[in-house]
């Protein structure tokens, strides 16, 4: 996978930000696609994924997508299906289409929302997906902590349901939260409660440049206004490889 | 982080095994670095780590290290210890040392045990953490099958304990199990039983060339000999943000 080819389609992972970030495989194929589609939820910062490809577009064309922030079952699948029939124009007008994803395509990301799209239209043969560094991983890769070792137990969730947070406490050694910063102050609360804020850690916009916020124990922290890029780190300590 | 510094240790993730597959950060400071650490349990395949980077090897020296494929903590901890030792001696003479390892050097990596070696004696600022693509996530790539969206709960563990894996299906929608080739039988029978074999998936050797092997149901599936490097994603289907 060397180069985009023709009538292709590639949902490329460009990990965290940070252009030296991106793998080998995702940099060639933004470099030789004829269209990079560049999807953004409204209100959300567009320029950070375009940063990070900045030093490889040349003549790509650019299609910036946008969708609502807001969930809504019915409208999420209309708006994706209008930008698969899109795709599938160009893709039938002979052009490789290179899709780019902040972090991983297939994790928390709505990349799956168009691959759902294409799926029943195109051949999958001509459906290519590009891993990327995912944001637990950079988050991970600052504190220099070992995410799992072992026998750990490794989960990742959303942190919108804290009924659901404080479950998944129970049933691993290192639990990941995204999109903590919308429920910042009841999380700290439940941390606090389960003694877990000092085993806890917390980063926004993790190599994003000047904007990293890092905070390596919770205990003593009071939240700022935070971006809805932070990610919380939490080991539960069940289980321990040095005991 | 564009080049590997004089005095400076950096863990690097150099992905499941393809070049093309490293980051970029990654492959420059391989470039770079005087000395690359390759450390291989006894018995397994160590020219996999050494083909990934082959593109980038020079004039670099290669220190290669052997540990026991065998879990035993005090051996574990004395010869990391030693490695540990090795490496600041390195660095102390102004060399850049980088460690490769298979995946992301965060993720079931033995990797962990070098860094609680050098913690103590070595500046922080001075180790650096360079993130790499997972098993899971090529594997995921290769199934086109998104892994989490919106509040689904994902895990990551070892198939070994085959009580905690079943216990894990009840609280997560997709669960990624490593080590999955000697528990292979077992492990069947118990996603047999929870009638969760047509919704799970297996991979051996993602992108490593000739011995890939996709199984994309496992429910007519019989298993042959399995390399240990597999892979198998289930979705247990508890939430689905199409209903």
């Amino acid at each position: 996978m060397q180069q985009a080819q023709p009538g292709h389609f590639y949902a490329v992972g460009i990990g965290p930000g940070s252009p030296d970030l991106l793998t080998i495989r995702a940099m060639r194929i933004i470099e030789s696609a004829d269209i990079i589609l560049s999807p953004q939820a409204e209100g959300s910062n567009r320029s950070l994924a375009l940063n990070a490809i900045a030093p490889y577009l040349r003549e790509q064309q650019v299609m910036n997508i946008n969708y609502p922030m807001q969930r809504n079952g019915n409208n999420t699948r209309e708006r994706w299906n209008r930008v698969a029939k899109e795709v599938l124009e160009k893709l039938k007008q002979g052009k490789s289409v290179a899709m780019i994803t902040i972090g991983d395509p297939l994790i928390f990301a709505t990349t799956s929302y168009l691959l759902y799209g294409l799926a029943d239209e195109l051949n999958r043969a001509k459906i290519h997906l590009v891993p990327g560094i995912s944001a637990f991983q950079i988050a991970a890769s600052r504190f220099h902590d070992p995410l799992t070792l072992q026998e750990d137990r490794l989960t990742l969730m959303s942190a919108t349901d804290l009924v659901a947070v404080k479950n998944a406490l129970d049933h691993c050694e290192t639990l990941v939260l995204y999109k903590a910063a919308g429920v910042i102050d009841k999380l700290l609360e439940l941390l606090k409660n389960q003694n877990l804020l000092k085993s806890s850690k917390l980063i926004s916009c993790a190599e994003q440049g000047d904007g990293e916020l890092l905070v390596d124990n919770l205990e003593n922290w009071r939240p700022n206004e935070l971006n809805y890029m932070t990610t919380m780190i939490i080991r539960t300590g069940n289980r321990d490889w040095r005991e």
